[in-house]
C-alpha cells in the first residue's frame, strides 16, 4: 500500500460534473490499495470572482482581507469533493489550510510555506480516510489566513508529500504532461516522458504554466518524486527526477515564453557604492521578485540598470521605484510592459558548447531583436518583444528539432 | 466610549453598495466614539447558492462538509466588509469564527456555543480597531468548522456582547423593528418601541423571523439590552428589556405565525412506560427540536401521540420514525407538511383571564379548525390548516386591535 499526494487545479474540478469525475478518480485509487490525500485548487473562475468583487468596492485592498476574501474558494471546493467522494461510499475529510497545520509566513497574497503541523492529516490517514485539503492556503503563527500566490496548490501539494513522506506527488491538470512548447504555440511540440528536477525548475520559473517553481524546488529538495498528468485520461504524464534516472539527458529539453515580465529601466543613476543594493532592498522588502538584471557603466559616473519583475508587482514597484528618485537621485525611469522572455532549457546543455550561439542565430534569422541575456548552466533566456514571442518559440524549436526523440 | 456590538443580516450586505453603505455606518459609529464590534451574514442569496452548488453532488452532504462549504459565505462578506472600512480610511480586522474563539458543540449545521476566547477580539479593539466576525459559524474544539443553524448571526453577536461585556447589542435588518404581526400579512401592523426579553424569547420561536431564540435567550440571561434597527434608515427601532423597564406592559403585544413546521402523528402506540420518551430520545439524539406534542389515549391500551417540528428535519425524522415501528410496535405514521402555528404574544396575558378564548372565538368566527394547542405564561399557540394561516393572524390581530397603542 502506497502513500499518494494528488494535486487537482481549478479547471479538474470547474463544475460539479468534473469535480465528481475526479471524486471517482480518487475512490478508484483508493480501493486499488494507495492511501490518497489530494490537494484541491478553487474551482474554475471562482478566484476570479471573488477578486472582481473586491474591485467593486475597492482597487487597493488590504492583503490580509484579500486572503481572507480569495481563500474561500478553495474550502467551497475541498467541501464538494469530500461530499461527491462520500457519495460515493468512502470515509473522507477535507482540511483548510488551518487544519491541516500549513504555516507560513506573514507575507500576505504571497506567503511561503514555513512548517506544516500534519498531526491531524496523519490521525485522518491512520482511521483510513481519503483527506481532502485546500490549496493554496495556510495560515500565520497569528492564526491569519495567508495564500501562496499563484500556482500555490502544486506548493501545497509538494510540502505535504515532503511532511508525510508519500511515495509521489501527482499534479493533475488539463494537460497531458510537460511539454517541448506550449502546444498552442507550436503545433509539433513534444510530451517529454520524463526530465529533471533542475530542468522543470527552470521551466516553470520561466513561465511554463505546469507547476510552479517553488513545488518543484521542495520536489528537488527532497527528492519526491513528481509527476504531472492529465485529469480527463489515463496518459502516462511526464515524470520529474534526478537527472541520473533520466531515460536520455537532453541538449536542449524544451524552449518556453514569459510574457508576464515587465521591464524598468532607471536612466542616469549616480555610480556610488549601495545604489542597485538600495533598488533592489526596497523590492525584496516588499516581496517583489527580480529576475533579470543588467548594469551599463557610462561616462561621468552614471549608470543605467534595467531589469524585468512579474507583470503583477508592477504598479507597486513603479511607486517604489518613483520615491526612490530623490533619495537615489536617478534622471528617469522608463518601464516597458510589451515584453517577453523566451528560453531554452537542457539538462546536456553544459556539457555541449555553442547552444547559446545557435539560439541567437534562430532569433536573429527572425529578425527578433534581443534586449537583454541571462543564462545558467542549463538555460538561455532571451528578453524581446511581445508581439514576437510566438514567432521566437516557434523558430527556437525548429533549430532544434524538439518534435524528433 | 462605549463598546457597541452590532449584527448585520445578509439583505443588509447583498451587494457592494450596501455593503459600503454598511460601512459608512460603521465608521460614522467608531468616529462618534464608540468602539464598535460588528457581525456579518453572507451576502443575500449566497448561503442558498452554496446549498445548491452541494444539491448538484449529492442530496445528503455530511453534515460536517455542509458547514465547512457554507461556513464560506460569512468570510466572503466580512474580508468586503473590511476592505470597505478601510478604504474609508479606519483600521478594521476582520474575523472568521474561529479566528475570534467561537468554541461550539459538534452538532454540525446547528452547533450551539459552548465558549468564546476573546482574548483576539480583545487586542484588536485595544489596537483601536473596527472589529468584523462572521456570523453563524463557530469551530469544535477538534477545531472544525461548525454553523449555529438559522438566524445563528443574532446568536453570534449576542454571545459576543456577553463574552467582551459590550453595552448594547443593535441588530440590524431589513425591517425597522419588531412588528404587532409581519406588515406583509397585516397591513395596519404595528411598530413596537419596547418589548419585554420574555415576549420576544416567544415571538422568535414562534416564527417572527427578526431574532433568533437562542440569541434572546442568552441577551434575556445576561441582561444584555438588545435593539432592531433597520440597516438602511436612522428610525429608533425597538429596544428587548426587562418587564419593568417597558413604557407598558401589554396583554398582547403580538400576533405570529410560522408555517416551517410539520406535523407528525404516530397511530396505535401500545400504552406501555418509556415508549415516548423512546420517541422523543431518539429525535432529540440528532439535535431534532419537538415543539407541540399531544398523547390521547384510547381504549385496548394503545396511544395516538401528535408532534410537531421544525420543517427542515422533516425527512431525518421520517427516517427514525419508520426505524422505530418495529420497536414500538406502532400501527401507523401520519405526516401533514401543510400546517402552521399561529400564536399571540403578551408579558400581561398571565394577569388578564380570557385571553386564550378570545383567540379561539376569532379563530372560530373565521372558520379556522383548530388542530393543537399549546400555551405559556405568556403566549397561546394554535396548529391550523397552513393556507388559513394569513386570515387567522389578521382576525387575532383585529381583535386585539393591536394596530392601536
Amino acid at each position: 500500500m502506497g502513500l499518494v499526494v494528488q494535486k487537482y487545479g481549478g479547471s479538474s474540478v470547474a463544475d460539479s460534473e468534473r469535480i465528481k469525475n475526479v471524486a471517482q478518480r480518487i475512490v478508484e485509487r483508493k480501493r486499488a490499495g494507495d492511501q490518497v490525500v489530494s490537494v484541491v485548487s478553487a474551482m474554475g473562475d471562482t478566484t476570479d470572482e471573488l477578486i472582481d468583487l473586491a474591485g467593486e468596492i475597492t482597487d487597493n485592498p488590504p492583503k490580509r482581507e484579500y486572503d481572507m476574501l480569495i481563500s474561500t474558494g478553495e474550502q467551497v471546493s475541498v467541501a464538494l469533493l469530500a461530499m461527491a467522494i462520500n457519495e460515493l461510499g468512502e470515509d473522507v475529510i477535507s482540511l483548510t489550510g488551518h487544519q491541516v497545520g500549513i504555516i507560513t509566513d506573514d507575507l500576505h497574497s504571497k506567503a511561503k510555506i514555513l512548517e506544516i503541523e500534519s498531526d491531524r492529516l496523519e490521525e485522518e490517514l491512520a482511521k483510513d480516510k481519503i483527506v481532502i485539503v485546500a490549496g493554496f492556503q495556510g495560515v500565520t503563527i497569528d492564526n491569519d489566513i495567508t495564500t501562496l500566490g499563484r500556482g500555490g496548490s502544486d506548493t501545497t501539494a509538494v510540502a505535504l508529500a515532503k511532511a508525510i513522506d508519500a511515495e509521489v506527488c501527482e499534479i493533475y491538470t488539463d494537460v497531458d504532461g510537460v511539454y517541448t512548447a506550449d502546444p498552442r504555440i507550436v503545433e509539433n511540440a513534444r510530451k517529454l516522458n520524463d526530465i529533471s528536477y533542475g530542468e522543470m525548475l527552470e521551466l516553470a520559473s520561466l513561465g511554463a504554466e505546469v507547476l510552479h517553481p517553488r513545488s518543484v524546488e521542495i520536489a528537488k529538495e527532497y527528492n519526491i518524486k513528481l509527476a504531472v498528468r492529465s485529469s480527463f485520461n489515463d496518459s502516462k504524464g511526464t515524470y520529474i527526477k534526478e537527472v541520473s534516472e533520466l531515460e536520455k539527458v537532453n541538449v536542449v529539453s524544451g524552449v518556453t515564453c514569459n510574457k508576464d515580465e515587465v521591464k524598468f529601466t532607471l536612466l542616469g543613476v549616480p555610480d556610488k557604492p549601495g545604489i542597485a543594493s538600495k533598488v533592489f532592498s526596497e523590492l525584496a522588502e516588499v516581496g517583489i521578485n527580480v529576475d533579470m538584471i543588467i548594469q551599463n557603466i557610462h561616462y561621468n559616473d552614471v549608470n543605467d540598470i534595467t531589469f524585468t519583475i512579474d507583470h503583477e508587482d508592477f504598479e507597486q514597484a513603479h511607486s517604489i521605484l518613483e520615491e526612490l528618485k530623490d533619495k537615489l537621485n536617478y534622471r528617469e525611469l522608463i518601464s516597458d510592459v510589451n515584453v517577453a522572455k523566451v528560453s531554452i532549457v537542457g539538462a546536456g546543455m553544459s556539457t555541449n558548447p555553442g547552444v547559446a550561439a545557435r539560439m541567437f542565430e534562430a532569433l536573429g534569422r527572425g529578425e527578433v531583436n534581443i534586449e537583454m541575456i541571462s543564462t545558467s548552466e542549463i538555460k538561455v533566456s532571451c528578453l524581446i518583444e511581445e508581439n514576437e514571442a510566438d514567432q521566437a518559440v516557434e523558430a527556437i524549436h525548429n533549430e532544434f528539432e524538439l518534435d524528433e526523440e
